[in-house]
């Protein structure tokens, strides 16, 4: 049976209850679920606020209570069939009484199947989209997504550079390179991430904070994971050890093992800030996703270059980026963001 | 006096007529002329057709005949006062019995004076413009006016590069870093200039034709001076010797003497289009006015620079060229335009 244009219209709604302002803050996914009548009137709405509270399909149940039995459920993401800090969601809405589900995104975790299944043999009606929808609800969630089918965090690695690829001049100076605008960009595109990774060459250089500022240089109430890698020892005094956010120090050189640990702490998404030798490390190992460069409109004709010998020799080997957006900055930066492997999220991100 | 509405207007015409397509074809600038009687009413327009052939004012008033009597000639460009290959036309303007001319620029030559004053001189009323319409009127013929302003011609200077700065691979390949957009768009931009310029190196290395071609890969019927900067010879096969244009071997390494022997050949507007070691030789003796920079999205890691050492060792001596345009091709490669110091006339070319 096809989705009615109520259907359609509640599974947007969901989409935006979803992504409401600030929600979920963890490593949870950002569900929404409004519940409609037999007339396709809603009910009931709600979405999920972060781990350790309800999931959407429960906070909609709550909100329409008796009005629920013989509902439809319009759900962003498949409901869930394990029982976690909260139960599951397919108990939830065969105790309501729900006679139909219309699902956005599948469960995208390749071993635990999702809840369809259980609710289709409990005899609910379960209706599973394809389409722009479907591709809406993944986007939501791409990081999450990804995270979930690959087993490892999506890495965006941002890279800045001049016109002729220089991250510094031959003296080493190198502030400022990017402009004004092109820093504020880092900081928010470090806010979309868990983690912020750089080696432990950055940290001995720059002494950077790697903490996301707002335009006043003043922290953000939520803040990354800070992330150094690499074997040598950090002074104590590095104020990437600041008490302004967690930093965990990963005492390797192998870029699996660090996705490999960030996983195991339930991060979904990486922003590799580099610095240029553990960056290349990550590509050479094939673990990035997406590459955000900033190029400034700088001439340098020396100094260190911004990317590092990736072990390509030859032009047929280059890596070749599939240009998903590019956007002039004020003051003339230009930020372009690419996809390193068409493996999915990073390209979904930008629908 | 100020201007009337229908003399603005006639500066746009006339402006139109000297962009008529295909002309001039040579060293001239770009002229047109319309002439008004008492009315505002046009009663002849003339517009110059290349070296050699009549000027705008004198092809109005051959239009105009005895219309022209009392009337008001609208030029893009002040008189000429000088006897060429044609008479000066001053002498027209006043033969014709004209009463009245505005002038949307100066004559730029800061030496020979235009025909403003002997027409004051001789009781007809001179309008100079200043403002938008002076600007489109400098912008039509923006490198003629930089190379009689400054004595040498605009040279614009194109860079092909990956994202990190490279031209070639480790190994020396480099087929194909840019996309065929701005590999096409290099033949438009040639086709701009009237000169295009190289050094020994890429002619030895890389065996160019240096030709305009169109987008079937046909050579264009006009094409610039093919120019090869550097003191070894050139082997008698190299395509750059073909006869599909006109080629100069100019044996020095002096920057200044290049751009001398040029001007000496009425070239306005040089295309550098390198290797690096020529194109740094003309930035530091100061003599680049404009940056295309072609930027794929390709990474390599290593290779050769696309910029040479240009001689700056620390940040606060970059160069940082103005940008005036940033447009992405298909395929993903930006085209970054840029003036290289407030020269002035790379901006209008902009306008
Ligand atoms: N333009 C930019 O976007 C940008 C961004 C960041 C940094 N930077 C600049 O980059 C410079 C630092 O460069 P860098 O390349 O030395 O810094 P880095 O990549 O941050 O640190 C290099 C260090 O990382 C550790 N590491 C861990 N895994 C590695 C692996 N698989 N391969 C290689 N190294 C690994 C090693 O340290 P151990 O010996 O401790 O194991 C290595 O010495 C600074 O001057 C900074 O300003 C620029
Ligand atoms: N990516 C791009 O946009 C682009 C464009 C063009 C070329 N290329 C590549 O660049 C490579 C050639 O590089 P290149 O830098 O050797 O070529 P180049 O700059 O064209 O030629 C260098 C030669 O120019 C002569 N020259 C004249 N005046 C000079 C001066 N003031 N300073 C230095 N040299 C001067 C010298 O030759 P004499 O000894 O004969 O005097 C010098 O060896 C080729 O592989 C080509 O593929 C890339």
């Amino acid at each position: 049976m096809a989705t009615s244009a109520a259907e359609r219209a509640a599974v947007q709604r969901a989409l935006a209850l979803a992504a409401s302002d600030g929600v979920p803050l963890g490593p949870n996914p950002r569900v929404g679920c409004v519940l409609l009548d037999a007339a396709g009137r809603t009910v009931g709405e709600g979405f999920h606020r972060g781990a350790g509270t309800a999931h959407a399909e429960v906070d909609a149940l709550r909100r329409a209570g008796e009005a629920a039995r013989g509902a439809t459920a319009v759900v962003t993401l498949e409901p869930c069939d394990h029982t976690g800090r909260t139960g599951p969601c397919t108990q939830a809405l065969l105790a309501a009484g729900v006679r139909r589900v219309v699902v956005a995104q599948r469960d995208p975790n390749p071993v635990a199947a999702g809840g369809a299944d259980t609710l289709r043999a409990a005899g609910v009606e379960v209706e599973l989209l394809d389409g722009e929808l479907a591709a809406q609800a993944r986007a939501l969630n791409a990081a999450w997504t990804f995270a979930v089918e690959r087993g490892r965090p999506l890495v965006t690695w941002k890279v800045a550079t001049t016109l002729d690829g220089r991250s510094a001049a031959a003296d080493g100076t190198s502030r400022w390179i990017s402009g004004a605008a092109s820093r504020r960009d880092v900081h928010r595109m470090r806010g979309l991430a868990d983690a912020v990774v750089v080696g432990t060459g950055t940290v001995l250089a720059d002494d950077p904070q790697l903490t996301v500022r707002d335009a006043d240089d003043r922290p953000t109430a939520v803040q990354p994971l800070r992330v150094v890698v690499g074997l040598r020892d950090l002074p104590a005094t590095a104020r990437v050890l600041d008490d302004a956010a967690e930093t965990v120090h990963l005492r390797t050189r192998d870029p699996h093992e660090v996705l490999a640990a960030l996983r195991a702490r339930d991060r979904q998404h990486v922003f590799l800030e580099g610095g240029a030798h553990l960056a290349a490390a990550f590509v050479r190992a094939g673990l990035v996703d997406e590459l955000v460069v900033y190029t400034a409109p700088v001439l340098l004709g020396a100094g260190t270059p911004a990317v590092a010998d990736l072990g390509i020799t030859t032009i047929g080997a280059a890596l070749r980026p599939r240009v998903t957006d590019v956007t002039v900055l004020e003051g003339g930066d230009v930020r372009t963001t690419a996809a390193l492997e068409p493996t999915g999220a990073a390209q979904e991100r930008e629908a």
